[in-house]
């Protein structure tokens, strides 16, 4: 007999019936190759005692072997393990981690992620320069809480608990429809929205349906990195085109074109990630016709239109956009919090409900709770009344940041006082390295990112977006010392 | 001078100040040609006589406009629309939406789903015989509102509101392992979970992975049409298996692997959709075995594990594959609420990761707040009591159900009894005509698919799957009564 008192573990104090752990537990010798087609079980008695078990429990164990199919039951001689199960190869039974990479013949794939860094944690408790990320200690979760218990009591039949829309909850929408109209001038209805999880899943859905492998899509030269990884990931072609001080250069653009076609255009219109320019209104313009010339999109990704200081926001090319070439991409992740994903799509119907049958495919829907307690929020005015708490603190917050960065770090990097976002882009003595500053101020308390993130293969600045949103005065204070004395 | 009072609609109830609202007016007149590169604007005070306005009002306008160059201010002169703009044709202002579509020249893009039908409304409040969803009526609301207020007042910083982990909230992960582990059999660390947002994400993400265009999956028959189109999407060919009442026919299978190359099976090894058959033990050995020899990956969609009622579950092939070939799917939106989507994808960490790099391209990450919800609701044994209450109930209305069905459809539909799931499969009459059967039920106030959605290119049974488990027994009496009626 196998020595089955080491072999078969029973946890006591696990959730799970002893009489399933047991059945596990042979399924396990069986299909390891222990327990060979036609082996003898031992009999229940035999097993109760040796495991200290119940004897019923051994018999139940075994009544679901049985009908599961595992063993027979042979009248007058007992338990077997069932002749019809294929023969597996005996395994050894305590074969290291290296062993078992040897003898497994696993499924070949490819993985377009080969080497990827993890993801960073950003909820650790630590004093952080971000990058450009709000203050979600200003997010009213007390609020959100609030609609949600009135959802869960208004709703009839718990519905919202259903499966409901992939182009999201039609009051949001149509709370949506409003804001963007009154914000942002866009002529739109709600079968132009479809609501999404924030701006990346926008540009993901888009950039699926647009492309083609090897087409190719003009982004700015310094560009959002993860924007960029859709492109590459969906196997498109970048094109970059310079950036100045009023965005993507579209003169250069334009002779591109003549030559090649182009796709779409990715623009960041508003505070361009990362250096935080706003693109003027003749090349807006110009791009525009340039679309209609040359019949390309433009996904005008605007993630950043709601934060604006002391001037205001110039209106996005979607809603000065007469030949529907715009695909108008948007967030409300930054305004609220990061971790309550929800954002929009705005373009033709026909490619909103291309985008809602992908999105379908991908994750069937969105957060219905969600959706509809921003739906709320939108209509009872908190949200904006946020927006605008919010701003005010952010402005003071840039203020207080800048005037420091300008008194004590003038000498080592150079910057312009964005009008608007939550970051400072900030362009650091070549002298400077930024990856052992990032070690350094690590070591003294203080997260700073190290700048690779906004590298790319043309693009190679010694910079870093410096996010002052998310600190208050005393930790901006705090942080700028630390990263003063690193330096 | 232009008809500016026809021209300029103002609305002053909006949340928009008014000198927003004039500025964007005439960014509109702008763009759409109205006004050309240095036409004048009228005067502040002849504007804002005209439109009963402040003169200040209109003054702050042309400031913007100035900022933003759209005009120009030429001193003792006026104001100017900028010579710096490109010149737009003038658009006919009326113009229908038959002109704009000949008018407009956007871009052309290719949509694969054309001709797709819009998503059913799944949250009107009518009798419905749905395709086999939970009853959200028994959804423990308020105890997921508790974990949500605790899980506001514990967190520090409300650190889970900011962005978080692609993989999923490490507490829910811990919790999935043990659950996982306890239920069945699955022996798993963290860095083996993904936590996705159902089990089509876990299907997406692993299609998109694990395929090449034109590369070949083996599914049944009859299958999970999402999951179809899901493989279709992504350039893959189906090969289609037999299911029969025992589950796939690995037999025919292995005939097909002999011939050319497959890389991946989808299976779904309890109640297989739409049939609810569940796959033998031999079968699931056997086609472990083929996937070592064959080298191909097992995509298995658990979704119904934790339903069963007089009998146990199987354990699944994941936690019987020593080889790594099983990349194991579940769902938890089906035993809580399909609008809460949590589930989960479980293969070899490399894999993971790589699902979790695509999911931050998708979507960046989940909902932090609802899975640390999920988490607690794990730990402190609330999701399991829900679990075993609603289970009680679904056999009861299974049985009653089934009753019915037995003795007063015997004559136009057969079906056997499922031991798990929440439907029937029916197969009704050849002379019964699902379609006008569903349009008829429809006009007596009963929902009921008409079958469509189960069949496919190679299947075609004259079936529907009618999901007992959201009807209270009250509504099953008076749904199956409406039916009969029809019938």
């Amino acid at each position: 007999m196998l020595p089955y008192k080491t072999l078969i573990q029973l946890n006591r104090d696990s959730n799970v019936s002893l009489y399933v752990q047991l059945g596990n537990a042979f399924i396990g010798l069986i299909t390891n190759g222990t327990l060979q087609p036609n082996d003898a079980l031992p009999s229940s008695r035999v097993l109760s005692e040796l495991l200290g078990l119940n004897r019923n429990t051994v018999k139940l164990a075994y009544e679901e072997l049985i009908i599961q199919d595992w063993v027979v039951s042979i009248e007058r001689k007992g338990i077997f393990v069932s002749s019809k199960l294929p023969v597996v190869n005996r395994r050894r039974t305590n074969n290291t981690a290296e062993d078992s990479q040897k003898q497994v013949n696993s499924f070949s794939w490819h993985n377009p992620f080969e080497g990827q860094q993890e993801t960073d944690d950003f909820q650790q408790s630590i004093l952080t320069i971000d990058d450009g990320f709000p203050d979600v200690r200003l997010t009213p979760v007390d609020l959100l809480m609030r609609e949600y218990r009135s959802i869960a009591k208004r709703m009839y039949g718990k519905n919202f608990l259903k499966y409901g829309f992939p182009k999201g909850s039609e009051n949001l929408r149509e709370a949506l429809r409003r804001y963007l109209s009154d914000t942002r001038g866009l002529n739109i209805q709600p079968e132009n929205i479809l609501i999404t999880k924030g701006s990346q899943m926008g540009i993901y859905l888009a950039t699926q349906l647009l492309f083609r492998p090897n087409d190719k899509i003009a982004v700015g030269v310094s560009n959002y990195r993860s924007a960029d990884e859709i492109f590459r990931y969906s196997g498109v072609n970048l094109l970059r085109i310079p950036v100045d001080s009023f965005g993507m250069d579209v003169d250069v653009l334009e002779d591109r074109l003549k030559r090649e076609a182009i796709k779409a255009v990715y623009i960041i219109p508003h505070h361009h990630f990362p250096t935080t320019v706003t693109m003027s209104t003749d090349r807006r313009l110009k791009l525009l016709e340039l679309a209609r010339q040359y019949r390309f999109a433009i996904i005008e990704d605007d993630y950043d239109f709601d934060f604006h200081y002391s001037n205001k926001p110039y209106l996005p090319l979607a809603s000065i956009d007469h030949n529907h070439n715009v695909i108008y991409i948007g967030s409300i992740t930054k305004t609220f919090a990061p971790a309550l994903r929800i954002g929009f799509l705005i373009a033709e119907p026909k490619f909103v409900d291309a985008c809602s049958s992908l999105r379908q495919l991908i994750d069937k829907q969105g957060d219905s709770l969600l959706e509809e307690a921003f739906s709320s929020l939108y209509n009872n005015g908190e949200m904006e009344r946020h927006f605008r708490k919010a701003i005010k603190i952010y402005q003071q917050r840039r203020n207080l940041f800048c005037e420091i960065l300008n008194t004590d770090f003038k000498d080592i990097l150079s910057f312009d006082t964005p009008e608007g976002g939550l970051a400072v882009w900030s362009l650091f003595d070549k002298r400077m390295d930024l990856r052992k500053l990032s070690q350094l101020a690590l070591k003294k308390g203080l997260k700073i990112a190290d700048g690779s993130f906004y590298e790319n293969e043309m693009f190679k600045p010694n910079g870093l977006r410096m996010g002052f949103a998310s600190l208050t005065e005393q930790e901006i204070l705090k942080s700028l010392e630390t990263l003063k004395k690193i330096i």
